[in-house]
């Protein structure tokens, strides 16, 4: 049994995952616990390399419990392999399997994505009303004005239409626990907003999206340009085109980044300029920067587990662990699970 | 028989497509004269309205030869209502059809593009050697430091593994003649760089592009953020992926536009300092500007034909012109021709 509402709230680290290991893991965790000061963290991994970087945040030491680990899982292992030499015994599965026995309520990780998806699934199992052999992957996506709410990003490529019910179902969810929208506005992404268009699983989700009474704000098609631009709370994919969607974003991002760079140090009166108007660019830039959005969440698990970008520094590496901290507090596996077993309770009604 | 190397070249315009019709189209068409004085033009359409708007372009009237036509397809009409409506009597399919004859040796419209779509391939065929039975739209893309050429995004939802490779192909056909590049780089649009990522066609394609000599330089899978980063001449993609992928990154590219505008007008001070600065946003409004990049190409007919964006203006317009000027002038379709006819019959041969 998990219990998500363990207070004050225990977040599991794999402190082994990621780029840099143990050194952004706890300094990532020691910037969150300055924001949530009665966080308390079961960290699994090499007990002397994390002893050593522990030393240098000593309220950190207070509010953690260091498990030791043999095993790390490489970042480059498949899935498969992961999971034979690393299950029960690595840093990344010990992590998990805290959230399973309700020492921890989310596990983060900046590990293998794969492998942290076959560990997740194998140790929490997916909810018992789901469609899914893997969890969906949710991200953070910004807009113009807030942010929504994207899946799935990468997980399930190809999904098909009760996948894509299902993906609705839980971004409504989360929406709803975590922004506090009583009906968050849900699309389904497409090429066209026509209903003739796209691929016949997306229409055929369309067609029970618009029909059904859950408890969200059903808006129809979403096309690509309109995902940052405060139109929807959710905005439902099939993995591949989640991702293409998701990592085309960031790379335009950048390259408009490297525009106004390039634009602004192209004359001398252009660098006077900017270095006047300097505060409207720090705003820009933290507007811009990619480690407020971190950590990708897996949907449809037992439990949460988040996944930090690998090549995070420690400010981005909080974010993904307050992320886990914020759906853990906010009871989303419990919400999804009870909107998952109506759903599939009536559609067998029906 | 199409006659690509007429000289000069004329140009064929359907006068009633788009949101704004003839008052766009030939303010456009005299933009792109301008800048190719020798150009010629055949416009369809209401001849009145033309002449109308004609009378604004003395040079546009001795270099046009206006053709009167009774129908315009209508933007919003499916693509076979146009078909029964519109064929041989629309400014459309007239447009289209003086490609076939040997009148122009390229057609623009800014029309409805399912119609435009039906009606290319109705009137004009697709080439031989090819294994799809629509044409795919390849897009200009801009990168940091040039630009690429991205198709399908959005006529073939779905392709296939063999249209992959077709696509492959005629994109490297296209920049090779537009760019002046031997073996120009061409990448296949993929959720991850390892050979075991993504959909089963797109693993095939890849096989098959690897192993082929094709006159192309194959890099292998792109990731949706380096699309833009000058990694590739030409990237190849589904239409439904391609079609997000766009999209996503033209609503991301405004999206951090409003960002730099609301930074900038967040203080009196950020305010002076891009005054100061003005010439390098200039140059950034100019970069970002999405008219510099319109005129989807469709590819794999036996003629080429582009359709503009339907809001386009004059200058939006003139690009979409220009753009079938350089593939006519380039022969785009000739080389296309060679390269699917001798990839295909290699490929009988095997």
């Amino acid at each position: 049994m998990v219990f998500y509402m363990a207070e004050p709230l225990t977040i599991s680290l794999d402190a082994m995952g990621g780029d840099h290991g143990p050194e952004v893991v706890l300094a990532g965790a020691n910037i969150s616990l300055s924001r949530h000061p009665e966080m308390r963290f079961r960290i699994y991994g090499d007990s002397s390399q994390i002893e050593t970087e522990l030393q240098k945040f000593p309220k950190l030491i207070a509010q953690s419990v260091v498990c030791h680990t043999d095993v790390a899982v490489p970042m480059d292992a498949k899935p498969s392999q992961a999971l034979r030499s690393g299950r029960r015994v690595s840093s990344m599965w010990q992590a998990i399997e805290a959230v399973k026995n309700g020492e921890a309520s989310a596990a983060i990780s900046a590990g293998n994505t794969g492998a942290l998806m076959a560990m997740s699934r194998f140790c929490l199992k997916m909810l018992p009303d789901i469609n899914m052999d893997r969890p969906a992957i949710a991200a953070f996506w910004p807009t113009v004005t807030s942010e929504c709410i994207v899946m799935d990003v990468g997980a399930n490529v190809g999904a098909d239409t009760t996948q894509l019910v299902d993906f609705a179902l839980m971004g409504s969810a989360m929406a709803r626990s975590l922004y506090g929208v009583e009906r968050p506005k849900v699309g389904l992404l497409n090429i066209g907003e026509e209903e003739v268009k796209g691929l016949d699983e997306i229409k055929e989700a369309h067609v029970i999206l618009r029909d059904s009474s859950f408890p969200m704000d059903y808006i129809g098609f979403v096309e690509g340009h309109k995902i940052g631009h405060d139109i929807a709370n959710v905005v439902v994919c099939e993995g591949f085109s989640g991702n293409i969607a998701l990592k085309t974003a960031e790379g335009t991002a950048k390259q408009v980044g490297e525009y106004v760079r390039s634009a602004i140090n192209s004359s001398l009166i252009s660098k006077i300029g900017a270095l006047i108007a300097r505060g409207a660019f720090q705003v820009l830039k933290e507007k811009m920067d990619p480690r407020n959005l971190n950590g990708g969440i897996f949907l449809g698990l037992n439990g949460i587990v988040i996944k930090s970008h690998g090549g995070m520094d420690a400010y981005g590496f909080a974010n993904a662990i307050d992320v886990g901290y914020d759906m853990a507090k906010a009871e989303v596996v419990t919400l999804i699970k009870h909107d998952l077993e109506l759903f599939h309770h009536e559609n067998k009604k029906a």
